[in-house]
């Protein structure tokens, strides 16, 4: 198959979806049918151990057969495979299949491999998430909705939550490697020309299971596969968004990890930039490009057409090693990335008290005969004065006498109470990391 | 929220989209957490037997409150909810929650329900496809691989297949069902500010799972339920093609149901057309557009920002609607399509004996000392020539010297069988069927 | 046609896009036609003046007709117009036309309206960037790249970039209502059944060229379009990120106007958010998926099949009045919106001089006899660790012995000059802005 | 940059996108400003003619030095080039310029060559179709909408179409061609640093047009160039489409060539099929994908973010390889297609004289007193019938007592007119070949 661009590679995942991948995985479906087929058509012939993986198939010899006599790539196979194999097996071997035994079988098994791999991946970035949520468990920092200052969390929180997200696509993983675990023996048709049985004994061989298909096994499962490496990638993508955000030189909460020898303009010396997680963000755009191939690719005419086939070799060895690359890329920038605890906490002043502007309020319609809408408004017009002056929320409540005809200088203290706003951070750290 | 198109709606999956459904989902929400917090925070109050289904609440009203009032939804509804509540339970009604605790979790109710009802409509269109498969089990026909014949199978294979593959869909949409019946009370960034336990409680009542959350719940969820959608429209569409592709004038297997009184053409009288499976195809396509924006949206900044709102508020009712008129159209398709046997017999006559090429070519290598390779062109030869002067080939097969050396005149008629090809039938069925 | 969700519509863009829209169009075609006929056949009919303004059409009664009796919404508006014609035009109106001259004429005569009402739009917000612009024309700010301070520049520099941009998406829409202004007549398969010159005629009439086409006009048209507004939608949101990025708390050099009533969240007293940049931010993803159906409706199978019809419906007007809704509200969120030059002052400031590292670097180069890249390292050393410690670069490039050895305290000073970072304001302000 | 699969690629094309096309673009661009800058700044220095060609970069020694040195492509590179320099120029050569200058001018530039070539790679598909539409000028087959008989036209008139559609792609490549010809030499933040005459001239040298600009080059024109090559595409697989849909078996109107050693499949020795057609189709979902990925790269952060960068060194290249492969190998299927047009014929005549259904009716309204509705009626009737029962058309009409009220058999026999049909093919092929 294909390389995808060597910078954004991954060593193991190219190897799945090499084209020496591909012809081992044919060599394991071809002796799989030949070992089912003995008992079950009373075949008078022995396999010898370990035959599939003492086929030597060398990819460019194929492709020159096929370029230079066979134009088709199975029997270009098959003509280097043939004179390796005991005598007696060669007319038995590929008998009476359509290539689709070998080529559609094999890509399933690529992508149930390959799924293997990202469910790898994917852990080792929970692992690492991990480590850093429970290094930062009790670290608070503000939480933001729509880029402003909304109400404190603990950096921990955060994580966990990117773990639990990811989780959920470990989940998805598991559950698509099961449906994507199947082959396909039924040859031309589907109608199979031969005893079911044979499929059904050699996808056992092989870890798989049948599955009813017409010339091709339905292209839905690998829409779902090319989906699910998109959503995942958004979710990768979605931690880059907070690093990248993190590091503006105005927040600085987080800065990832800067070699001493890396430079960040070729112009600017000072510059250290999140390149790391911007490239992710970038990249989850592509994932979802190739998602919609995937998507397209479901019309199929009849009983096959092989419009997909094309698009299938560029999309999905790139969306699997693009997501696997950045899976160890995003791993790496999260055990890596410098954490400022000192800043979060300068962060969190920033507003001089207006994050416990919610508090505060709740407290004023509770002591209050006030219906909570004007409750609101009173704490809304002071909190939004302090806003714009960059006056001391505080200490403006203390003085204000509609505020204090209901509220004491205790009562209002308390709400000023970061500790009460952690308090429920046990409870999410045993509810996400609890399950593994 | 909206209306999709009149005329491609589904008004079951409407009702479940409409304002009402949302509204009536919040007072669910909001009552199930009064109910859960009177245990857990001793409160001495009580909440009358189906309080939430005897809040009434009027669209408009609250639309009206939101424009000139409040310009805030949640108060506005609120403020039509209040006055209707036994008095002690006014302050505890939303007491203390985010807005994002009835809308989020009403969204993903929502989706649950959604969900629930795509299930049925899958199931429908299963049932409809099952019923004319058992019809047309052993109704032989020509397979097509890129619009070119191939083999034989029958047309109730195919229906099979086309079930096999709604299965998936079906299982996709069970689980997605469980993952998605989630709630959400944990406040304005996730750390609750209340006892967690009360979200349990509650989630309960409404028949949910709790899910650790920012302020809004990750995304990754509805981007999971926006592509399942788009590769269940890309099955449904398949079914489509395969039935526009039968409808052409040359080929005629089968036709879309045509009322008396309907009108192929304003211009030309003779027309029938496949409009259903045309609309059906062209829906995929629109499905696919949304997922993609279903994707886009997992991009979140920190604990949220609101640009997923708008598009939600556009792509998923639209989605889940034309999804339901597609499934429901597709299943009224399927039930009422004319399918004609004699011309699919036909058909497979129309190359004079050209589809069992393959069987001949078997035979030939088995029984001569030839390599496949030379057997294969042998036959190649001849079926092209056939192809191309439309000469019967199991004739000029019989006349061919080369062929005869090898092959008797009973060899020959013995593959010429088109009882041998379909053998698998039965196996097909039960595997297919046999599963519910 | 369509209503878009009320709240995200353009009642002016709307109006184009309703049924009643679509009937005026068809009179206008129809009558055109009739018109054109007259002398090429030689008709001795005269047509009263402004009938096209004449006839009107009452889509419920249309719908009601097509319910009832037609099932064919053509024959059904034939039927509304019919009486009101004068007889003896009764039998030549539509006569021998098919359904496709008046609907797809229209459709693309709705689309070159359309595209004029956008045009309108771009340039109202041109204008409002124009303003502010002048406005802010030598306000200084850092420049970011990566979210990172990188130079200075100007607040209206970076509005003339974005009123650049927008100035190729007025070219782009000048050149695309030109492209889309045609008309179709040649009936059934694109052989006219009359004599063309009939479609010269009608459609110079109606300000419209003819295309050469089949039973449609070619939809590589339609999904231009359709790109086209996604792509101007992604540049209109890339001023809403803007503005996004700069109302964060720890930036606050930009806010949209916030009303006096107006709430920023149900719980949080003091929030203001970028509620309209966000959505605009989303609806651009919407654009986006439309773009995409747009294009997968290019696919026609020979002279045309009706798969693009039904997307067509939703994607179009939706795409339309979205975009005219999110240029609207951009154009008032620019011209509204709160500046803080003070602040922007105040982060010019936040590094301490590390954005002029540059020109230190660059003198530094010059004066000395180091390579480029040594004196780029020593400045880069120095520029980081000042980053992490927080110490003024100047004074510490002051007392720097390895620096002072070749650059005197005048050299170093004169390179902190925030005047000849901006000298090219007028240039570039000349070029964008001279243009119209 | 990146090489897309070789059995995808077009040598051309890659060259354009090479590492070695990127670096010679560098050359030249550094050597413009240069020049530029002697006279401008007023410098005692000279160039020797032709510098940029005489510099020698090897992309290997490039990434060498960048993976063991410099960690920066753009200081690895001018560590190549400057001993190549003359020693006077070494200080001066990227003197003061950002990476951007060179990276993303080179770019523009290879965009701007890429769509010389691809207008190149169209026209040759024009000139190719143009010569088989002169060919099948007169060539009579039936017009199909939704797959079914609708009435006549040519062949030449469809490839007339596909024409005229190309040449709209063509203007649409000349416009951009035109747009995306600019250079950017403004620095970092696009505010020069220098004399913005330099940036005039040195554009003026390499044939492009000075762009105001951030730290990088707006990406909407790169957005416009990545949906453009998608739409291009939607043209080719539209061609595509038809000529699958031709090949089926029962149409069998046309074949792709098809090579004596070639095969159709390695177990069916009869087939033959239109797989390149297939292919194209199926790359024209990638080539959405890409676009989709173009169009999310709008989104910028301030001057910049790097998020577009990794993707945009996958699909530019990717893209314009593809699609440029996509167009050669349309332009061989289209030249070497094997066209029947005695299949077309017979076709023709399937539905024995139903396709003049439409000729009958508008005669019979015409001639009789009977409303169009009544009219339509009568001969939808009998039409349907003789599709049913598969009788002659005309023998039908001729006996009808109804019909042969209002027509006479002169009447009825002059609507069976083939040639009247074709009437406009003259005028068609002046409008669509008249131009060029």
């Amino acid at each position: 198959m294909k390389k995808l661009l060597p910078r954004y590679s991954d060593k193991e995942m190219a190897i799945i979806w090499s084209e020496e991948g591909k012809y081992g995985r044919w060599n394991k479906i071809e002796v799989a049918v030949l070992r089912a087929r003995i008992p079950i058509e009373g075949l008078n012939l022995s396999v010898p151990r370990n035959l599939e993986k003492k086929i030597r198939v060398v990819p460019a010899e194929v492709d020159k057969i096929e370029k230079d006599i066979t134009k088709h790539d199975v029997i270009a196979y098959l003509m280097c495979v043939s004179p390796q194999l005991p005598e007696e097996l060669r007319p038995h071997y590929h008998r009476e299949l359509t290539s689709m035994v070998p080529c559609d079988t094999a890509l399933f098994m690529q992508l149930r491999d390959s799924t293997e791999l990202l469910i790898t991946r994917v852990k080792d970035l929970m692992h690492a998430i991990r480590t850093r949520a429970f290094e930062y468990k009790y670290t608070a920092m503000i939480g933001r909705s729509h880029g402003v200052h909304a109400e404190p969390l603990t950096f921990g929180v955060e994580l966990a939550n990117y773990y639990d997200e990811l989780n959920r696509q470990l989940d998805r993983l598991r559950k698509i490697k099961k449906s994507i675990s199947v082959g396909k023996m039924s040859n031309a048709v589907g109608m199979f020309d031969f005893d079911p049985e044979i499929e059904e004994n050699a996808c056992k061989r092989l870890g798989l299971k049948p599955i009813i298909a017409s010339q091709i096994i339905s292209r839905d499962l690998i829409a779902e596969y090319m989906v699910l490496l998109a959503i995942i990638g958004g979710s990768v993508a979605k931690i880059g968004i907070k690093i990248r955000l993190s590091q503006q030189t105005e927040i600085r909460e987080i800065q990832e990890f800067f070699d001493k020898n890396q430079r960040g303009s070729s112009a600017m010396p000072h510059k250290r930039n999140p390149i790391g997680s911007e490239n992710i963000t970038g990249m989850a755009r592509v994932l979802r490009g190739y998602a919609l191939t995937g998507m397209e690719n479901q019309d199929t005419w009849h009983e096959r057409d092989i419009a997909n086939s094309g698009p299938e070799r560029i999309i999905i060895p790139d969306a699997s090693i693009l997501l696997s690359y950045m899976l160890k890329r995003m791993t790496s920038i999260v055990s890596k990335m410098l954490v400022y605890p000192k800043r979060m906490q300068k962060n969190l002043q920033l507003t001089k008290g207006l994050i416990f502007s919610q508090s505060v309020q709740s407290l004023l319609a509770e002591k209050s005969d006030l219906p909570r809408e004007d409750a609101y408004g009173i704490i809304k017009d002071i909190a939004q004065r302090c806003w714009d002056t960059g006056r001391d929320f505080k200490k403006v409540l203390l003085k204000n006498k509609l505020v204090r005809k209901y509220l004491s200088e205790e009562d209002i203290l308390s709400r000023f109470n970061l500790e009460n706003k952690l308090e429920s951070v046990d409870y999410i750290f045993e509810k996400v990391f609890r399950k593994r």
